[in-house]
């Protein structure tokens, strides 16, 4: 794997660390590494916690990354689920029998916020943690399946200002609205994820299955729900509004740190 | 139009004035000036967002007009959804294909309520909003769609505790529960509207509607949901209870500027 | 009754104090006598609300008697709604035409948590309030009823985290996870649950029957749901995993004021 390292504390414990310098754009090398890392958890007999983490303290992963061709994907066997590959591992992600926790330093935007999205548990960093889903600054919907959980997270009201406005939430403004669990202050950050992943890493396999199981059937979309939202977003992508504004904000440094990046709540409907 | 004043900023915006002296109550001709607004905004190619406001920073609606007789209605149209007149309207709004936004200063009790509840996004104004479901303190539960809104915005705990409780809710209360997105110091909540409306007015349109869309799908009820609900409170509205505390509020004060209409959630269960 | 003393400071209004000592822990003994109460509050013509309290200040219920050996139920009817006898009676709770609040000081626990998620509305001390489900500490999820209200009324993530974490949250936390409706400060508690209940008392009983009845079937779970949590939750019990816990915590002082009592969120994985 290039873009995920796993360690595993325990064996029903595995910290899996995103690195894919310089801001960690979410790409098919990273779906490909995830379906790897789904397919090992499915039948792990031990594992019980996945924890993510970011390699770069500054971005968790800063969007789908904007150069990708998904040709790599070409090769690979087809979607589990019958939906788009990115929605298709996350879906699995989602149903995995074990639980997974986003411990979330930095920004975490688009793609990055529809994989924590995905994850059972969000913790984030007071400070540090700066989640959004930017799309419509592009002119395009997420297509990645914010739109489906984000309603069923946080409620109407609140799903549609996340959805619309496109701006950045720090940690407390996301613990208000629902988007995370928690904002724990930066300095009791490492602490605190360690203490809470050892504690359910101690409990039963079977039972954290079994219950995670019923949830699951109370609150995850029907996958087929996916389909539109994928289908809109690869039909806008190679749009004129928003290829336009892609490559502008190349040429105004994405996917690089600085600025652009930085502040791109704000910055992205300058573009 | 006698109750609402129509400003477009731009193609994308427009902003909504609601102004019936002296204290904003919802009647039959308020309904009919929302009908010809929501037929003017499914139409409009260009609009992405409506701003609603009141004229009167006391009062954003006090509630239904309850001198109100209806039969300006007899004349109009019949409801497009075969609902109650108020509520097919509010169904209507809440399914425009554009971002409805409700800025709240003042009092919102009752039908006042019910309309913001239909808008997609609530911003309260941390000193000066009050918002609540007063009914209950009449001896009727809310018959304008609040009783199918706030358990799906709110969750179960905390719509029975507005609806039975049917007590004031002050912005910063209002955003802890969910009732509105979030609360903003007056001393920032220009500034905050103007931000966030030109935010999402500047977005794409299309966009926009598809993905509003995809959230009226999970999030909306279903529009024969509301038929029990605005008939119990018609036949309720006539009954003694009820007419007898009517009658009792209008001497004391009701629809006027005063200290009933002020802490009609605290004075209501005196009356 | 032995466990429950109802006052009835009017027609409208039940006070129901529950007093198990040393600690609360919820039996056979209590689940037949709050079925005497639902019984009576079914068929009450005045009754509009109930207040659910605790005569321990630091025990609204501890959790599940571990001592209990369910024979006493062997000689009662058979449960109204063909669910387990526990899961029944909170049914039953849940869909009695009156609003149940529980008025939540010290700490409630596993059955006790899912006796207050069964109630209405809660409200908790801000100072002494302390509720969690710790069975994942012992082994087993939730079987009476946790694991389909959590999701519903906080969502997935936090769901996920409270069950699967299996921690004690205090009034405040539990406020910002919508696992209460609200925390009030201990000095101003007793005040704010009477004038809250007097409220409530003073309103129309068939206009709140109505208006309950309608949020039900928008927010309770169906009533077979709860079947394979049940099965589970006693499958597990006597399996070597729990009764192993058991039998060690026992040794440990559960049941007893003490430490473990005291800090069980905590300490519970320590045993």
């Amino acid at each position: 794997m290039n873009h995920f390292t796993i360690t595993k504390p325990s064996s029903s414990l595995w910290r899996v660390s995103f690195d894919n310098p310089p801001v960690n754009v979410f790409s098919s090398q990273t779906i490909i590494e995830l379906r790897t890392l789904v397919d090992a958890a499915e039948t792990d007999p031990d594992l019980t916690v996945i924890l993510f983490e970011s390699a770069n303290p500054d971005y968790f992963s800063a969007h789908w990354d904007l150069t990708d061709d998904t040709s790599s994907l070409a090769s690979e066997p087809p979607p589990v689920t019958g939906q788009q590959a990115f929605v298709d591992v996350l879906i699995r992600l989602s149903k995995l029998p074990v639980i997974s926790i986003s411990a979330i330093r930095g920004r975490a935007r688009g793609a990055g916020s529809e994989f924590l999205l995905a994850t059972d548990i969000r913790f984030a960093s007071r400070e540090r943690a700066l989640i959004g889903q930017f799309e419509m600054t592009t002119g395009v919907a997420p297509g990645g399946g914010a739109v489906s959980r984000l309603p069923r997270l946080v409620g109407r009201g609140r799903a549609l200002e996340i959805l619309a406005g496109a701006d950045d939430f720090d940690g407390d403004l996301a613990e208000r609205y629902g988007y995370v669990n928690r904002s724990i202050p930066d300095a009791e950050f490492d602490e605190f994820i360690n203490s809470f992943t050892h504690r359910v890493a101690g409990t039963d396999r079977g039972a954290v299955a079994e219950m995670k199981g019923w949830v699951n059937e109370m609150t995850l979309p029907d996958d087929q729900e996916f389909r539109p939202q994928s289908d809109a977003f690869f039909a806008r992508l190679t749009g004129p509004e928003v290829s336009g504004w892609i490559t502008r904000a190349f040429e105004q440094g994405l996917q690089q740190p600085g600025d652009l990046e930085e502040r791109l709540g704000t910055r992205g409907f300058e573009v």
